[in-house]
């Protein structure tokens, strides 16, 4: 990515919390001092590929990071630099709101890539629409940085027939049909929640099916009518708790909103020195 | 709040979801739909005082809605609107995310106040800056709607003094004396973690201190000596599990992060059909 | 689309031409004048899907306008507004020039499609990424409206293995394989120049293929073994001179960067009267 | 001109093709690579002067390019520059779209300023008000690259007094009496289609009459009277294939819409390779 | 000017004041409002002409108001609106600034016409870019209202050659002629501080001179010999006190930075009661 | 401060008056050269903390400056940067306008704290919100430099009950209760204008009063009565002339609309030669 796509959306972060200006660290002007961001809670880090360039823009010196997708554990250093005490201290606390945000949401995908692959060793782990408002961009990284697939970024992506729309237009095949017209670019995916209908996607043409609150028994029939014809994606309050039972299906991808809406922020904080 | 000043924000939360287009919706152009949202789940409700007229801004007519702070339990309806159908699916997803979240922290928020007030019943349950970039306006009004104290929005409202503060100035009296030089409109606060320090603090006229990390018998001595003349808050990994006995220290005020960055987002769907 | 999500773009347009004031019309201040904007040309309609919103959004009363999609001649009339003068006249050039610029692109899509399907009924003429910045969500829309495929928005909707990244990488194989594992959403296409390459792609799985500046009889092979098997799109200075060779070749799509950038603008007027 | 007052605009629109990523670019990322722009076509360039300082703003390397104004002809290199792949590709498509639309207008600008002074030595060549929404900047630069005149850059820059205006006041002295109050600062301009009318605006104190729509042999006579006592501008669907036809008038400005809305894009293409 | 291009203006200069939210007025909702702007100075209003149309466009009815250019005495009601209680006392102060601002600049200006046409009936009294940052347009509105003329809204407007430019290039001559190469859109002008000076710029064909920091005696020959033949602008220090001895001299314009830098705010207040 | 906090907003205002571009100084294109302002005016100055970062990131090289809080007199060099002659020229109005005005404010800041301490040695000047639109953070930065304190910055900072609020509410008592909910970070201040009113805010458990448009000697009873009780704050018309006699009374602050709205722009110039 490039970074001034968006160092300007972390820019409007800053403003939100510093904006006019820290009243506070005013007392500590003059100072020159060094932030130090260490790990309370373990897990997977994300955020640098976000930081790093943003504190380098607002002139910062960074002198030392993990990357991204190195596990942390308890008193694991995750970032230093070095500025102004008075400015230092105005992004400590965005530092570590989306440090946090973002490694909890890569931790998540992580623990459910592996407890699915054990399983499944082909099987995708997906995220889905169901993200902050304002953070898809960062919430879709975190995710790929846990080895999940970010799935659509937005409603321009690709084509997804979900319930409401055949609600509206009553038949799995009238949908598909205008569905592929719209672009031969984008792929077209159909929500199903029965058997039957997951056959009827496949003979109207879709490209995947993601198949909604079914039990695990439930989609073994599909994936063994439909598997290798086109893609079988499973979703419906699946988590860590669950995920084996649907991954032993053999559905090739298993979406979760679990990893984004409910994953925990990883605690971090930061001690700050004289420099 | 005025509208003007939230709605360009939510119309930029939908941009990131639906700009340039919902490709998909486009199958269901020419048809009117109504949108019903309902709960899958059971808390506080908030969110529509943001979405109702965001709604209406976009031309959708909105038919009913629940107030902000009601009490919402599975299947209960949330909020009907109706418009083109293509619309409507277009802004579902933004909907329920900002729903499901502002009310998830809202219930958090009540819960906690209930817990609390069991024991202490002057006590005030507050919000802290760990909150999700880009949404603090919003998430420090779902605490407000829980019953909570939305505690400084940003870095500019209040003074406090905490302890990376302290590491570099070294002496909370002189931290303090600077502080005070500030404005005469804003109140002094310093976090402490001691005995010791929480009179240092007092005495050298901070308004109110931020006892950090202690436990709850470690506070009862500074609450015994200091109640009245100060106000005392209590911090440091606070949740429903633990906070009766924060409560019963006698503290003024409790600041959670968990209300923010650990709220589970109440789990809300959304019914459409032909209008 | 959602109005206010384009209606925004558009202001920004007008205030390129008209902020802060258009210093001549305060000389008919205080008239209300009716602007009819006709046709001095012939073709295919587009633009008022955003103009008449736009007008609205700004306080004129649009009275009457043809749809997007219909020929216009000589003399038709394009849309009819009311307003004060000095602001009717303040718009008046915003709106010939973006009528006029898409109407431009929709025509010469129509005629591409008109001309191909006449040899090819079945194939699609779709636009490129040689769009005008800025006008991206116009330009696309626009051949939309004149039959055509929108292709990819932008660099985010699907991945297309262009010469350049083939040329870095070295291995068609190699960029499939890296390709397929960014997003089960995302088709992958292959921009390939022979025979040989054309089946290497097929063979790594993509699911398109463009091929790129051969010449028609060059292109026949390749649909003779790969049709039906993976999309196969045309590209490479195709324009309505030689689009029927093209489309004769039996291929799935032909992308023509013609249409956008060497479309010519209709010639647009506009007469003022009182009102 | 500053840069920092056009990058701005610039990014906006690497923002519609690359935002939130370059998808495809993922496969070489980790390599650096060197873009080298040449042309396929024969023109004169423009577009260097923005493109150069907004590449070194991304943080790529301009190595070599052609200054605006220097003619370029088949396989010519126009800009090298060196960066990431991943974001190299990523900026490729902006950069020739923009290269390719400015150099267009400058090369059809510089046809008709040296057919038009083959025969009248003095006469300019100017732009018009036609201009691509969004790119009146960039479009106008570019007809001053050229040799042209940018005529107003937008409503507030002169007064131009239409035939709009005079359909809604009746007089022409009426108009010019009000225009000339809105301040000394502003030359007046009064469109004409009639010796009758350009005199009489001469008469009312017009700074410049445009001669709208009249054959050469009817803007003679205007000539021959008015020549030397104000600025005699001639416009009406001037092409290279006529403007020698004005010219000859004697008319001090001659302006066009067609090199702007008409000008075809040159063909540019990149290269890219290992760096 | 139409309305959608400075509303957005006021909506930020509202944010400085009022967002996230005007905590106090918390106090106050439910309850509904009536605002009464009144006067506590005399003077010549300006300001409703923004003032209006953007109480309306944030869902205030407006009731009542004076005209911009109307005078007002101690006492008199400028502006009653109603509406939410809060919201009405979230915009009060941006109201009263914005009109207490602008009027100031208006009285100035009518003072300051109305002095100099005592002299000299035909002389202009005009605005200089000495305005405040941000408030440009606003600013140069108020000295129309007060019947001054705007002169150059910024420095794309006209050409104005200065000291600091003539300082770099030496000539007079030199500076006039490449001005005039500019556009022949443009007026040009040059600064000058001696009879001979101003000459020289009649003579190179400038379209105005500014005589800067002369005094009127000084002034008078250069009138004498250059009245009529191009706009002479008198500048430096001039303010109610000196503005009649400039006047006297015969120019044709006094501009000065003493209407926006050195005019006085008029004292406004407003009263609110329940509606 | 962090600088790209507040550089966003100075490239707005520059846009405002060079945007699209200075088209005067293209006639020094190719010249280097150096700016010095200076000053034609004695006070004290403050500006520089914002321009010499600004400047910076313009790409200019800042040579030498005096620092904010300097005090300046006729002829003493303010600010000597260096870079393109004409990119200088388009920033010389936006320099001395800002400079001019914030050193304004200092000045008159530093006046009356000045002559306020040398009857009351602790007492307070203070800022109102009655500043500028969209100035508003950089008024406030000028009155701290002065000496002064800030108070609000916005309607969020802190609780101001005034006389609007107890208008529609009717008790002081009422009032204040409500706004102690509020959130306890923030204090309670009340507007009152009698002894009884100043009684019941204290009473009522106001952390601060406002006494408005009372005499000295109405005011003193109140001192005498509530001092070091809470925060007493004078204001109404308080200006140089009088600022002693309120200061006499014995409040803790004086604040003041007269520092913003009235203070006289310092008057500063540069001169420009060749670098």
């Amino acid at each position: 990515m490039i970074k001034q796509l968006f160092v300007e959306r972390l820019l409007d972060f800053l403003k939100e919390d510093a904006y006019p200006e820290d009243v506070t660290s005013r007392i500590v002007s003059g100072i020159n001092a060094r932030g130090i961001a260490f790990s309370k809670d373990s897990g997977v880090l994300s955020g640098n590929y976000f930081l790093v360039p943003f504190l380098d823009y607002l002139g910062f010196k960074v002198e030392q990071y993990k990357r991204d997708g190195e596990s942390v554990s308890y008193k694991d250093v995750l970032l230093v630099f070095q500025g102004k005490a008075d400015e230092l201290l105005s992004v400590e606390r965005l530092t570590l709101n989306l440090l946090g945000k973002l490694s909890g949401i890569t931790t998540a995908t992580a623990t459910m890539v592996r407890l699915a692959r054990e399983v499944n060793p082909s099987v995708k782990i997906a995220g889905t629409r169901k993200t902050t408002p304002g953070l898809r961009l960062f919430e879709k990284y975190a995710i790929e940085v846990g080895g999940g697939d970010p799935h659509r970024f937005n409603l321009a992506d690709a084509v997804l027939i979900k319930d409401n729309h055949l609600a509206l237009l009553g038949s799995i095949e009238e949908a598909v049909r205008r569905a592929k017209a719209i672009s031969f670019t984008k792929k077209v995916e159909v929500e199903v929640s029965s058997y039957e209908d997951a056959l009827r996607a496949y003979k109207a043409g879709a490209d995947a099916i993601l198949v909604d609150n079914l039990k695990p028994d439930e989609i073994v029939p599909i994936v063994n009518e439909l598997k290798g014809k086109l893609i079988i994606e499973a979703s419906g309050r699946i988590t860590p708790e669950n995920v084996k039972d649907y991954a032993r299906t053999g559905v090739d991808v298993i979406s979760s909103g679990y990893i984004t809406h409910s994953a925990r922020s990883l605690d971090f904080s930061m001690d700050v020195e004289r420099a």
